[in-house]
């Protein structure tokens, strides 16, 4: 069994980036600008928003961090928004999810400026992926492709079963994997809580994509000996013999489906990272295309 | 076996809106007005088209057909397009595809105004349909559901096996049928040329949904007893026997597959008419909601 070890991958990302933005300073050329809301202050988002600005200082990105207040109303937060997208310095835009809940995350996700949604959630983005057009591909699924590409992962003609549906890992993942991509080319089922056997559908998975989050869903006995395994679950289990008071747990059993596996994630130290990799490589994108 | 007769359920559709379209009128407001473009003579496109004006006609909807010359240039053609884009009598556009080679469909699928993009092509709508927002749905895999529908077919917590992954209908219907969809969750498996073991893949299918374009590829040794199977090939043969010259075929072995099936769509009178249905379904929604 091997690590597919998304802090290494994410680094060696981050690194070429930095390199890449060095460059471009000398050449008198703008260094890509984040800039990030967090509406409240909940713990975990705020755990991911300050490693997305930590990674934004690692690479020589330009980060601004909007923090408002959860009695914000949607007017107003979308009016930052709007500021942001008529801000010629921002390149990347992203709102930490999920909002609260007089807030809607469709009306915010859409007024984001397409050419600025380094998230992938807006439709036009959504869509162009589909299509197989060059575009800002949602962090996670990104993230997991890159993952793939790092450790030269074969995937063509591979069965993958991806467990979930959402619009943020699920369905993209399941649309690029089987699509014409580099590492695509795979048949994929894709599962959900409506599925029968999911057992039964989980071990035919040449490789299995968990992000139905459920602690330690997927066991040993729904794997098939060397199945790469890519864990996208992450969930605070309380935990009163840690510091935080919480441990992490993913959607896979890792102490028992690990041996079984050819490749798995860690969680945390698995996609995590990817994620916030692939939402640097995003704003770079977008600040190379624009300047 | 039972024949899910797409003749019949799309002419169900037809007689509901017309009547919906007659009140309309009666009512003081617009009717629905398709705008058809169609490049060039052949003549698969040209019966294609021709049963879309029948359509309308049949329905009280306006149709405007333009034909343009196969040397007609893409600037002229975008020119067009941005008429009956500001043309506000037109509710949606078509250009029947395929264009020329000199012409890219993508620049004039992107250029027909995404709230007249009655195909479902444009990148704004393909996102929304992935993110369940309402929209225009392809027309081929929206008329699939709209069958589904009529019949009652039982899809949620079915495998649907998807042969083919192509942009309109492979990987819409795959979206669809996985989807929290009236006629949707579905575990899907989506295969295409690179899947290995297709016949192991079909076999498991609950519902088998064919849309490769090799005429006749799904034989009855690849399809369980009772499923459903749906049948999106349609492939001119040449035929010296027929008057018309050609015969066509799907892409399922009907003669030999039907008896296995529970129901099955025929080639032709399936899919097809089900296609023209579903346009004039967008057609009006577009009408629908901008007046």
């Amino acid at each position: 069994m091997q690590i597919l070890d998304g802090r290494k991958a994410a680094q060696a990302i981050k690194d070429e980036l930095k390199i890449t933005v060095a460059q471009r300073v000398v050449e008198g050329k703008k260094n890509p600008h984040l800039a990030a809301i967090l509406v409240g202050n909940s713990g975990a988002s705020e755990t991911y928003v300050a490693a997305k600005v930590k990674a934004c200082e690692e690479t020589g990105f330009t980060s601004t961090l909007i923090r408002l207040e959860d009695s914000i109303s949607e007017n107003r937060l979308l009016d930052k928004i709007r500021d942001l997208n008529h801000d010629p310095d921002v390149d990347g835009i992203l709102v930490q999810l999920p909002l609260p809940k007089h807030i809607s995350s469709k009306n915010v996700i859409n007024t984001i400026d397409a050419d600025k949604d380094v998230d992938g959630f807006h439709p036009v983005s959504v869509g162009k992926m589909v299509e197989g057009l060059p575009t800002f591909i949602p962090a996670t699924p990104y993230g997991i492709m890159l993952l793939l590409e790092h450790y030269r992962i074969d995937t063509k003609g591979k069965h993958a079963i991806v467990l979930g549906r959402s619009n943020i890992v699920g369905r993209p993942i399941s649309i690029l994997l089987s699509g014409q991509t580099p590492r695509g080319n795979c048949t994929v089922t894709i599962c959900h809580s409506h599925t029968k056997d999911i057992k039964e559908h989980c071990l035919q998975g040449d490789i299995i994509v968990a992000a139905i989050g459920i602690p330690e869903f997927v066991k040993a006995d729904m794997v098939k000996e060397g199945a790469v395994v890519i864990d996208v679950g992450i969930t605070r289990i309380e935990d009163a013999s840690k510091k935080s008071g919480f441990r992490l747990r993913g959607d896979v059993d890792y102490e028992n489906v690990s041996p079984k596996c050819s490749w798995i994630t860690p969680v945390p130290g698995g996609v995590g990272p990817m994620t916030i990799a692939a939402l640097m490589k995003n704003t770079f994108m977008s600040c190379a295309e624009n300047n």
